[in-house]
């Protein structure tokens, strides 16, 4: 059956290597950085460049899709899913790393159709690393078939997470009280390499059991999710529940068995605010954002 | 001037990369996992194959020379640094890694001559990196001059450490306990990539301003020390007071001052029983150990 995304994900491909292109020679210059919600939540003018090059390449050839993008939406325009095809984008995932150069960097591009993920790309950039997946059809890296471990043990999982970039001393406590609470199960260890793309990507390579984290974002997770879902993964709510694209978290797993069984030892970390409208809030702190999707 | 020790780091850098072939052809096949001090703590046929396959060609070549390595300490050798040449070898950093195939695995090689290191090489296998470092000639990848970040202010600063494989719920305490104490400052964050010897290369390339840990062992520090230092890093103990091989317990930083405000903020994890002898003790919880080194 022909595949009516085909060429959207060619495309799609080849604008993520065009993009990795161009953080790659950035991380030859240096690197001019601003503050966005915290002091450890960056942004560059890389970021920028990367995402409005995407965007008008995307916009010229497909001008009815929709788009939502990391810096379009700290830039003031709406993250508000429709039915229509839409393009969602993180322009660098792992800004922090790209800052340091600590060689994680991805460009990632997610693609959704009536809510449904139909195809992923994420480019780790400094690695050379480009991963794919077609709802249907498979996940791969560098053309290599991608399969999650299937892990089921909680005891002889790795497991991949971040510490986040909120520096909200509750937040923080709650995120390594989920760490304190799983090591102690006891697990193998816990990694983070600093972008939620390639650490999905690592969970559908079978290379870690699971990921999960809080407070992150649909452009970080559209473009890896269908990687992992292509590659027999699994993922679900950090409640147990389904997952939900715009609710900022998820646990990405290689078995249903340890997706449930990360979701009944962790804490919620962001308490979500749900109202109708499409926008974004801020907690009171300022600090952390919730992302608003219509009524729940 | 000729380096005498010239032929032994050229030695060092043929059988790390001969190791990490051996490393990179297991991780194609299944692994089998025994467990040493803790769930947590593990071991292959691997890690020991490799480490006599790097002895019998070093005592081949240099039969006067000492040797230190990780699994014939594990096996009931003794861990005394003298003073006559040593190598000191971990045959794979990141065991756990190894075990999952996440793709950071290290051979290393440390040569250390009257207590003072001489020559370090950590091979990244799967990545295909070479670091090198000899006294007073600088450090290199793959033919690349390495150079730290010198990064000073802690706020702008991107660590690296890991949770470690102690699950004694005090030691995991202590351990975030830190991470949250530096998190807090500000820092832009942590990461870990599951190998000590990794770690340090980050730092002497400048992708990390610092790493810190307490609880790992000579093998994990004598290689990459020197490649840390040669970089223009400082090696510090993680009291502020001058860094010992054999204390299990180290702070790598891309300057001086970085390396005493990390320091001044985090708690000590182990508390080291130092006797006269050169043997291991277990603590009364039989998880940790500690190595033990001549009196005080």
């Amino acid at each position: 059956m022909a595949d009516p995304w085909e060429e959207c994900m060619d495309y799609a491909v080849t604008l993520a290597r065009r993009a990795g292109e161009v953080v790659r020679e950035a991380l030859k210059n240096e690197v001019n950085v601003m503050i966005k919600s915290s002091p450890a939540d960056l942004v560059t003018v890389t970021d920028q460049k990367v995402e409005k090059m995407l965007l008008s390449f995307i916009k010229e050839k497909y001008p009815s899709h929709s788009f939502i993008g990391e810096e379009s939406v700290a830039a003031g325009e709406k993250s508000v899913l429709t039915d229509n095809p839409t393009w969602i984008i993180d322009p660098i995932d792992g800004t922090t790393n790209f800052v340091h150069r600590f060689p994680f960097v991805a460009v990632s591009i997610g693609f959704v159709v009536n809510k449904e993920m139909e195809f992923g790309v994420v480019y780790s950039c400094v690695e050379d690393k480009m991963y794919t997946g077609r709802r249907g059809r498979g996940a791969f890296c560098n053309g290599q078939k991608l399969q999650v471990s299937r892990q089921e043990d909680v005891t002889k999982a790795l497991l991949v997470t971040e510490l986040g970039s909120s520096r909200t001393p509750e937040t923080v406590r709650t995120v390594l009280a989920n760490m304190e609470k799983l090591l102690c199960l006891p697990i193998h260890g816990i990694r983070g390499v600093g972008t939620a793309a390639v650490n999905m990507c690592l969970v559908a390579s079978g290379a870690a059991d699971a990921y999960y984290e809080m407070g992150i974002h649909c452009w970080d997770m559209a473009g890896a999710g269908v990687i992992v879902t292509e590659a027999g993964g699994v993922l679900m709510d950090v409640t147990g529940g389904p997952f939900d694209l715009m609710s900022r978290r998820i646990i990405a797993a290689g078995s249903k068995t340890l997706a449930e069984r990360i979701a009944r030892e962790i804490q919620v970390v962001l308490t979500e605010t749900r109202v109708s409208g499409g926008d974004w809030t801020g907690q009171i702190d300022g600090v952390d954002h919730v992302e608003l999707l219509g009524p729940s």
